[in-house]
């Protein structure tokens, strides 16, 4: 047992490297205790075990620096920064949040819910140390499914310029919330399938130094290639290879199930508390839309089990070309629904109201400036939702409601849901 | 004398590839007579003269359909689809807006002033095209500069998964507003100087097919290539190397520039009208804060000029560490720039008005959420700023004064600029 006696990432040094990986196991026990009795972010956080344990058995946290994307893969670190009694005491589980908060720990740089933020939050850590001319690596955790986002991107082509240290690690898993879409993760198919020696390299395009390594569940190999990079003086992305869900069968099967949810057995995954089946008036108005107009297509952001579009059902609009779930680019998808909408199909687009923030510009200047006829579906606006303070999306309508050329409803029964859009032509 | 004789796409279908040089040359002619007595993007617009020339030689608009990124390089496509009468006559310059607009033809397919949107309202197009079983081109026209914008490179990311007609010309003359910033640029020259064979091709590594033409003033190669991808079944990436200013010694010369600016001597480049030297107290606040602060940083998104930053002063600056451009990355700018705050580092942001509107959720969850003390300059706001549909920030207080955590201040003069920036922390 080594897990009770790391209070801090400097317990972890002390350890060898047999020993970290009992620490892994240890950790990962940790973590399934509070996923399955609480619930939370499963399949990204068994993911990140001992690469979590690597990181703060090389990097020397919080002078050394990580900014976890979204964070909701934060839990390893949580467990292994003075924080486990939140994982093991059920007493405890509601002591900490389920993203990086420095309110919680100096080891939490961020506060962070959205995607595709890391690489450009990094390069300002890197920019305000060096400003004060101090040391200590900047660290980079971004998922291959938060890759797709513009943000995530800019920041990825910005990076080649930055030429002090900085490191990008792309945690591979070959998934996002749902599958993963977008011509990138072709590429990134092809560089896992080639030890990363595949001549399209996405990072390499955008001039960047990489380096790959297919095992990333293997605690030395991960230590070894932390330590090669540790004090690099130019930024480097790490490819490295996970299995979502890894230590959990059927975690590891049904990714998508498994991103995130409440507790659940953990002989057979099967869930503790039943889940109570509820009328879905957003799912039977799109398929009603779907299934009586061929012209119509609704268009999403990663999040199709949102609009009911759940594993099963989906299938089948995708074949007809009915749904389109264009990956983490919420901004792509406004756009696209202008212009599909400016080209004579019905369309509607939708996700999660915190999502919307990405889109203000694609809402106003793309889509309503060009009276493109679109409806939205903003969807668990307000504290009800989704609650984390990353997540409320209480002030989407102060955010829209004064574009010129949009009408904003918020419905608050089935009732008006239906009516209303009905009145704007779904 | 041909430019006299078009008044339509069809027109230009009737010359011979001689021929259509001498409307080139023509149409270029055109263009000098509009922005040498009435002022626009000057440099945008030369450097598309032949392609457009091509482009309407060989696709069938409106049929097929242009989207012009930004598109303020839509002169010449102005003057050869029914409005060269705006260019010709000064009693109608003001007839046309600098930008794509539907208002004024059925050529024009949406308003657009932002960058980066053309690939995702093409790929809306395309997909508004197949819901109806439809036929047509859809071709998306980008500047290099625009390619590092999230919303593009969203755009170009899901293309690949898009398996129908469309095509993305990368319109490539190494220039953005001001200089280019970020790695992509190096693999984008590295694509240039080996004629599209160079082993990291962007492109490439997001999954599509990739084509490269040096010369993109050669009217018979540009009509060759686009005869070659009219009607392709797939998404392919033109490579088109062009230069920016074309035809006008000074504007080739000054890119920056001549990006666009008013009335001047074609003769020498002159300007006709001498511009008022007038007080910069942006400029101002930024050079005492900087000069006075060496752990302060000014971070910008491609538009350097609007910060007082232009060529000559701007030098100085970077290579102190204290100026940076991250090119046209709005999100990247207000990420990073939490990044520096956090990081114990003082800094100001800022870019025009109508450019914030990219950054609703940098600005709201990871700016003002995270507690990152920092300054946002919002240039010229409102109407008088910049007069375009596109370019107004009319909505900007609208759009963020309701951001908890965030102090909007409108300063109606010099006297309140300098005292709201004090109050705040500058």
């Amino acid at each position: 047992m080594y897990l009770e006696n790391i209070n801090s990432p400097e317990d972890i040094k002390k350890l060898n490297i047999k020993e970290l990986k009992v620490l892994a196991d240890e950790t990962r026990a940790a973590l399934i205790n509070k996923i399955s009795n609480a619930g939370g972010h499963s399949g990204p956080n068994l993911g990140m075990v001992e690469m979590t344990v690597a990181l703060h058995y090389v990097f020397d946290s919080p002078k050394d620096k990580f900014v976890f994307d979204v964070s909701h893969q934060c839990y390893p670190h949580k467990i292994l920064t003075g924080r486990k009694e939140a994982f093991l005491d059920s007493e405890h589980f509601g002591d900490v949040t389920g993203y990086t908060n420095p309110l919680e720990s100096k080891h939490d740089i961020f506060t962070v819910g959205h995607t595709s933020t890391s690489v450009s939050l990094a390069l300002g850590l890197a920019k305000g140390r060096d400003l004060q001319q101090s040391k200590g690596n900047i660290i980079a955790i971004i998922g291959d499914g938060s890759l797709s986002g513009g943000e995530a991107l800019e920041g990825v082509d910005y990076a080649e310029e930055y030429d002090k240290n900085l490191i990008i690690i792309l945690n591979d898993n070959d998934q996002s919330i749902a599958e993963n879409h977008g011509g990138m993760y072709k590429t990134l198919k092809e560089l896992r399938e080639t030890g990363g020696s595949a001549s399209n390299n996405i990072f390499k395009s955008f001039g960047l130094d990489y380096r790959y390594l297919d095992n990333g569940h293997d605690v030395q190999s991960l230590v070894e290639m932390f330590k090669s990079v540790k004090d690099i003086d130019h930024p480097i992305v790490l490819h490295i290879h996970t299995i979502k869900g890894k230590g959990l069968p059927y975690a590891e099967q049904d990714r998508e199930s498994w991103h995130a949810g409440g507790p659940f057995n953990v002989e057979d995954g099967s869930p503790k508390v039943k889940v109570q089946e509820v009328d879905d008036p957003v799912f039977d108005s799109i398929k009603e839309l779907l299934d009586t107009n061929p012209e119509a297509v609704v268009i999403n952001a990663s999040t199709p089990m949102g609009l009911g579009m759940v594993k099963g059902v989906r299938e089948e609009y995708v074949k007809r070309g009915q749904f389109i779930d264009v990956g983490i680019a919420e901004e792509n998808m406004v756009a696209m629904s202008s212009g599909v909408a400016k080209n004579g199909g019905t369309v509607v687009f939708g996700t999660f109201a915190p999502f919307f923030q990405r889109t203000y510009d694609q809402i106003s200047h793309d889509l309503c400036l060009n009276d493109s006829p679109a409806t939205m579906l903003v969807l668990q606006p307000g504290v009800y939702g989704m609650n984390s303070n990353t997540h409320i999306g209480l002030c989407d309508i102060q955010m829209f409601a004064h574009i010129p050329n949009l009408i904003y409803l918020a419905p608050a029964n089935k009732e008006e849901y239906f009516g209303s859009i009905i009145n704007v032509g779904v």
